[in-house]
Parts: C-alpha cells; sequence; structure tokens
C-alpha cells in the first residue's frame, strides 16, 4: 500500500550502547578487536554517539571480576578509539551511587569521553544532580538517564522531571528498563517528557527494551512524537531481553548520512560469533518480566538454573512478587 | 508511569495459527503429539480459532514431500482433535490456485472444521471469490487473507476491497506479509478496511509478520485502530522471520476468558525442543526482505547456503531486485 516514509529529521540524532548494554551479560569482558569493531562502525555508519560502557567505582567493583569496560579508563578507551578524531561523539555511563565521580571522571580536556551519561532511578535523583553538575562544571555534554520509569509514580516522575530541568543536563531519556511499556505508553512519556522541557532547548531521548518484542516499535514511536535522540545496540545485544536494535534503526531513518552497511557488517564479522556464547533476545521468562513489569534479575537466575525453561513455575514465581 | 491498561473488548477474536505458518518451516511434517499439545492449550487457554494447516491440492503437492497438515484430511484432524466439542473454532487455509476446493474442501456437515480461510495474491482475487462463495454455500464461516499488501498500489487495493466486501466472507484480514509495515502504515492499513466494510456487518482482521520485529507492535496498533479479529503462533514461529506470538498477545489482552498458562506450558514441553532443529526469528536477512518490502525466498536460500551469514552481500543482492 504506502511505502516506506521518505523524508528524515535531520536533529534526530542515534548513540549506539552495543557495548555498555552489551557489557552486562558478560560482565564488560569485551576484546579489545570487537570493541574497535563496534566502535568503528558506528564512525563509518554515521552513527553521533557511540558509548563505550560504565564509569563504574573501583571500590565497589574489581578488574578481577569486570572487564575494562566497566571503568571505561583513558588508557583503555585510547587503546581503542586513538584520539577518536571522527565525528562520532563519545560516551561513558556513570550510574548514581556506583560511580567515584569527582575522581573518575576526568576534566573533559584530559578525556577522550565527550559525553558523560548520568544514570540514576528516581530516589537517587538528588546524587544525579550533582553528577551532571559535576561534569557538566568539568566541560562535558551530559544527558539523563531516568531508569525504570515503568515504576515511578506520576506524581514522583513530574517532580524528577522538575527537578531534572533545573540542571545543565541537556538531554532527558524515557528509558523503559523493565520492557514494559506498551507503545500507547511510550507515546504518554515521550509526551510528558517534552513537555517538561519546553522552551529550555533540552532534548528528549528513548531507550527501550525488548522484553516484549515492543522495543524498535516503542523506539520509533518516541521519533513521531518528537524524541530527537534514540538508543540502541547492534543485534539488540543487551542484558534486559534486548534492546532497540542499531540496523532495524538504521534501516528505518532516511537521514542520507547513515549507512546500513558498516553495522551489517560488524554483525556478520563478530555477533554471530559472539551468539554462540552468550545468550540474549526476547525470551520467554523475558517477556514474563516485561508483561509484569519486574526486574529481569529472576530471569537471570532462572537461566543459570536447572529449571531454565520451567515457564510456567517461573510465571507463577513472578505473580507472586507483584 | 502508567500500569497496563485493564479494559478489554470483548468482540475481540484470537486466532492462533502455529501449525500452519510454522508448517511453512519444517513442510507440515509436525508429529500428531505437537499438535495436539497446541490444539489442547488454544482450548484450555480460551482462544477462539486454532488453524491446523492447508487445503493443499493433492496434484500440485504429495505426501511424500509434505506432511499431512499441508491437506487437513479429515482422517489427520480427527485423529487429533475428535470432533472437538470445544468452543473453539478449527480452521484451514486454502490458497487460491493451489486447492482443489471443489472436491476437497467438504460440506461443513461432514467436517470438522468450522472456518475456511480463502489466501489471495491480488491478481487472483476473482479466483478468491469464487472460493469464498464455495465456503459459505457449503456452510462455512469464511475470513479472507489478502496477501502482501505492501506491494499493492492504492488503487487496485481499493478495487480488491470492493470486490471482497460484495462477497460472503465475515473477515478481511490486513496482511503483512514481508514484515514490511511499519507501524503507522499498519494503522492506515486498517482504517481503510474498516471503511471499505462500515454497515456491512464484516470484520477486519491483522495477520503481521516479524521480519523487522514489529509484528506484536502492528497487531496492537490494528487493534487499537478497530481490528477485532488478530492472527498469532506460539514462540512466533513461522516462515517470515516469525509472527506475532500468541503469549505476548495473551499477555497484553485483559479479557478473563484468555489463559496464559497453557500457552507457557506447550512452549516449555514443545518449543524448546523444536528450536533445536529448525530455525526462525527476526534473523538479520529477514530484517534486511522486511525492510526493503521483498519476499523471504532469497532469506532460504541464503540460509541453506555457505554463506548463510554473509549479510552485506546479501543486503546489496537484495537492493538489486528493488
Amino acid at each position: 500500500m504506502s511505502g516506506p516514509w521518505v523524508t528524515y529529521r535531520p536533529e534526530l540524532k542515534v548513540l549506539d550502547c552495543t557495548i555498555c548494554d552489551g557489557g552486562l551479560i558478560n560482565d564488560h569482558m569485551f576484546e579489545d578487536g570487537l570493541v574497535k569493531a563496534v566502535y568503528q562502525a558506528t564512525v563509518e555508519a554515521g552513527l553521533d554517539y557511540v558509548e563505550l560502557g560504565y564509569k563504574g567505582s573501583k571500590k565497589l567493583f574489581s578488574r578481577d571480576k569486570s572487564g575494562g569496560w566497566k571503568f571505561c579508563d583513558e588508557d583503555d578507551m585510547r587503546r581503542v578509539v586513538g584520539d577518536n578524531s571522527t565525528s562520532t561523539k563519545l560516551t561513558a555511563m556513570a550510574d548514581a551511587e556506583k560511580t567515584d565521580y569527582h575522581a573518575d571522571i576526568l576534566p573533559k580536556n584530559q578525556s577522550v569521553l565527550d559525553v558523560i551519561l548520568v544514570a540514576t532511578y528516581v530516589h537517587q535523583i538528588q546524587v544525579a544532580v550533582d553528577m551532571i553538575k559535576d561534569a557538566h562544571d568539568k566541560g562535558y555534554e551530559v544527558t539523563c538517564i531516568l531508569m525504570a520509569v515503568s515504576k515511578v509514580s506520576e506524581v514522583e516522575l513530574d517532580q524528577a522531571l522538575e527537578v531534572l530541568v533545573g540542571t545543565p543536563a541537556t538531554t532527558i531519556v524515557v528509558v523503559d528498563s523493565f520492557g514494559a511499556l506498551y507503545t500507547e505508553q511510550a507515546e504518554l512519556l515521550v509526551k510528558k517528557y517534552l513537555k517538561a522541557v519546553e522552551g529550555t532547548g533540552k532534548h528528549v531521548g528513548v531507550h527501550m527494551h525488548n522484553n516484549q518484542q515492543l522495543a524498535f516499535a516503542n523506539t520509533i514511536e518516541g521519533i513521531i512524537h518528537g524524541a530527537n535522540r534514540t538508543d540502541s545496540t547492534m543485534a539488540g545485544m543487551g542484558r534486559d531481553a534486548d534492546s532497540s536494535t542499531t540496523e532495524l534503526l538504521i534501516g528505518f531513518l532516511r537521514n542520507p548520512k547513515f549507512n546500513l552497511r558498516p553495522i551489517l557488517k560488524v554483525l556478520q564479522d563478530h555477533f554471530v560469533e559472539l551468539r554462540e556464547h552468550l545468550e540474549w533476545g526476547a525470551l520467554v521468562p523475558f517477556n514474563i518480566t516485561g508483561l509484569l513489569n519486574q526486574h529481569p534479575w529472576a530471569v537471570m537466575k532462572l537461566r543459570g538454573g536447572q529449571d531454565k525453561n520451567n515457564f510456567v513455575d517461573f510465571y507463577d514465581a513472578c505473580l507472586g512478587e507483584n
């Protein structure tokens, strides 16, 4: 009937978070070759941002148990990206209460990073406010990731948005941590965030998970209703079932600055093999936690055990948690 | 933020087409035990319709190369469903020009089937009209599946709908054969079909494929805009990447007559093992044919060969077909 839409919105920017989100299923133990391939693919594909991992606290996490991409030290990053003399900006995520941001986030002029993504649950928002200010004062572009919004009450969310609008964060992201949102709910949230940032020049982003196979659809829905920042991962790699995939998103967007081939290349060269060792995707137990709006920790426990395919018992156990 | 929607639409009816669509990847060679398990799960889950397979022509297809569910002979069906003394209606699909419908579709009072699904491409619609009339005259409820609508021009579609509205088919289904439709396009099509059937008492259905991970989202979109018939398969089993999944759909619908547990049970008892032998899902090459609005035959050829993961060359080859 109708062909694909043929226009595009130049201000729409794409962030690939494969290494950051994917790191949650392999303890951030990526080999340099893979990180380099993902980074180069994002550059060649014309993506706007690439997220390399976390700025995790070395007091809480050790390099014995977590790979280097849990910490994003300058040496590790520069070994892969050099000085990043490209137009793709580098980002890393700092989790509220899990980062020593005062010490570990260097002044911008000493770092290859361009953007700090501050991730927070709603109850930690005052910590996040200080983190946002710290990163901004050090010279970074700052984005705020307000996690697990499907669990946040309307009143709390309104208050949180009011607080965040008063910070120097330039983007606030609608995050469906549990893959629980149906598309109409994604629409309502994007509209609410847009209203909150109206007149401030700030952007609204979307970061959707695929527990119910709705990550890509919800990302498109966010875009349609005015979100100008999107997050996605190659092959949908990620802990919470998976994410919106970068390859589907680039296929959908009509901006000629984006190229699909470099992403397909890295998928065939690296992700086919990666899938042989690591499990991710919208498996039935992830469907269930998404449906019930729950954190997927129980799925990870289930899949490591003998009863990994006992979906009925798992459903009943999850129902007991609601 | 918002909890799940809590109301439901009683007139919304669900068809499970696992055996029919799934049969396209194993030449319809399901063992009776699996068919029985799927059938019983649909009954226990409270689904409205279960589709058992095709009414394929025995002149075109042989029982050496295709399993019994390609033909849905009475003996085969009754071995599994008995007389089907349940409220779940039984259906089978008849493809225009691939069925000897005059002979092979028995009068309703001699068959355990309740509904005939007549599938047609737009250029075969006059054949379909005769098939619809034949099935209706024999006493069946008839649904028309107008395939590959993403390739049909606006003018052709308007003409086709006008023809179908004049037949005794009680449901006309929006079918995204290639998994090419974005959600806004699904919305436009459902609205167009609804307008075409306005005042006739006919229903509009949706049958979506998952090449771009949009099958479930497009099914929900169809429901929101007034489609009252949905098709889906367990585990999304199907040839064209896969379909909207019955488990996600039943999770989404709030009608208390539906039960999720029987479906989860059949998934854990049968589909985990089935996946070990058969490949389906929204693999990258299916993403590509969906994006390019093409039949997935090339994917099936690709996946059977040595270069099955050469996504870049496959993309370029497909581009040459557009």
